[in-house]
């Protein structure tokens, strides 16, 4: 076979602060959030989604969105991007108050999806971003896409290609400077995974596509590496696999960013991220919310380090 | 890209009554081994490797090797095979005495792994085997071949692809129908296992290689991919992820068999297992042991079913 040849760089996108703690039953301290922002910086993170300017009534764990966001801007470290997720005007007015550069909207690829999830068409979610984007740029501020349900949806079952392709386009001709394709619910494959980014390939270039996988079945490094094959450099992840999938209790979120990493790495891409800093930083944001660490890689490095230290007297 | 063409059919050889059990701390009753081969049958598997006839005071877990295969044999299923692990003469004697069809022999890539492991070099294990690969065919016994530390070995680190295809060769110029390429601590990516499987299939066919892949830092599934695209159709896999690391407490060990099976099915590859009855025996299994299954599809599928449950009154 003709091995496909892959990028030579990567660059992570980390979810940890918002998509993963979003799905926190337990108010996390704002202390806690900043603290895990500070520690994802020092091990290398260059793009670091820092909280979400939703209702509190929706999201109660984001209801200190804007102190959080402040005091990450009040030291923030060099070359690095605090994007914020914003799904309305008045998300994006609170955000830009904050102090926020960057800033992210999300339309899904599913019409049960987009219904019920916020309660409108696909076609009237994207009309309801374009204020935002629009007062996004003229304020200076970038905004990334996300498409979410980019191969299945918890109502429809499989999604279109197309139909992926058709609200990427969209939030490319917004002017998002890159495109972030879901498998919210983590039911991807390689397969459907490159047909799905074949397809958005034909409309938006693929070096402003990232792929934001979760790891529900297991799939999502499986379906990363199949994505580089494809020519995507960019992966959403989320520190310690935090955040759980809201449609099945006690499964996976997001994929773990030590994980991503640690393919990364053996594939010889760089990425700028000290793998022993990050698998610290899971155990403690793991520890601060009472339990292990989701991720695989955090559990066999961690077993290792403990192996390896001194036995006690 | 160009897709590789990947195999309509694969075979999955059930490695947990075996290599999953016996890195149980807890003795296993007869009883539960048998049960679980009974539903592991009934799960469409096809090729159970039921026990290891090696000395119980190395390996106690396997003490009723001699039951389990007699009991198990004494209804088999249409076309299943009990493969059982025969590391040396005496262990092929008394597996033949217990009716076995077919057993399997091993070699270490790495010479220290082969040191440390069974105490002697790599040409002296594969001379080992030869008497007893000799006595299988004489009496119409299969004998399947692992070679174990593929890509990685705890005291060695990184191992030659060249060194895995000669202990490949080897083992199948002796008459082992099938050599299963074994990533024992985990540490193979999709590049590593490629360049492992290049190497070896100039000097065996690929047809008669197969995939045994652990997943201790997650990157099985991945593996499974890469070696698919490679051509390779048999996969070793362990129900539940049954065995963890022996180099690593904590971490996982093989490949859950329904993590595969939940891949293979999503590329449309046929494997003749019901994932629901395999996900069913993932559960029983674990509970018999006092945990949770380990693997990700058989939480999640878990989980979705629970969430359908009817809520009591």
């Amino acid at each position: 076979m003709t091995t496909p040849k892959l990028p030579n760089a990567v660059r992570i996108v980390e979810m940890g602060p918002r998509d993963g703690l979003q799905n926190e039953k337990q108010l996390v301290p704002t202390e806690t959030k900043v603290e895990l922002v500070r520690r994802l910086e020092r091990a290398g993170l260059k793009a670091i989604e820092t909280t979400s300017f939703v209702s509190p009534k929706w999201v109660p764990q984001m209801g200190d969105n804007a102190e959080v966001l402040a005091r990450v801007l009040a030291q923030p470290a060099a070359g690095v991007a605090y994007p914020v997720l914003t799904p309305n005007l008045k998300g994006f007015e609170a955000a830009l108050a904050a102090g926020a550069k960057e800033v992210a909207v999300f339309g899904a690829a599913s019409e049960s999806f987009s219904q019920k999830n916020i309660n409108c068409s696909i076609a009237e979610s994207l009309a309801r971003f374009r204020p935002v984007t629009e007062a996004a740029h003229a304020a200076g501020v970038r905004v990334r896409g996300y498409v979410s349900c980019v191969v299945g949806c918890p109502y429809e079952g499989a999604v279109a290609p197309q139909a992926v392709a058709e609200v990427a386009a969209t939030l490319r001709d917004m002017g998002c400077y890159e495109i972030s394709l879901g498998d919210t619910i983590g039911v991807g494959n390689p397969a459907s995974i490159q047909r799905m980014l074949e397809a958005v390939a034909m409309r938006v270039p693929v070096e402003l596509l990232a792929g934001h996988y979760h790891d529900t079945y297991g799939m999502a490094v499986a379906n990363v590496h199949a994505s580089l094959q494809m020519g995507v450099a960019v992966f959403d992840a989320s520190v310690g696999g935090l955040g759980g999938c809201p449609y099945a209790a006690g499964a996976s979120g997001n994929v773990a960013t030590e994980d991503v990493v640690w393919l990364l790495h053996g594939l010889g891409i760089d990425t700028g991220i000290e793998l022993d800093a990050l698998v610290d930083t899971a155990a403690w944001i793991s520890a601060q919310l009472g339990r292990e660490p989701a991720s695989r890689v955090a559990r066999a490095v961690l077993a290792k380090r403990a192996q390896r230290a001194p036995a006690g007297p």
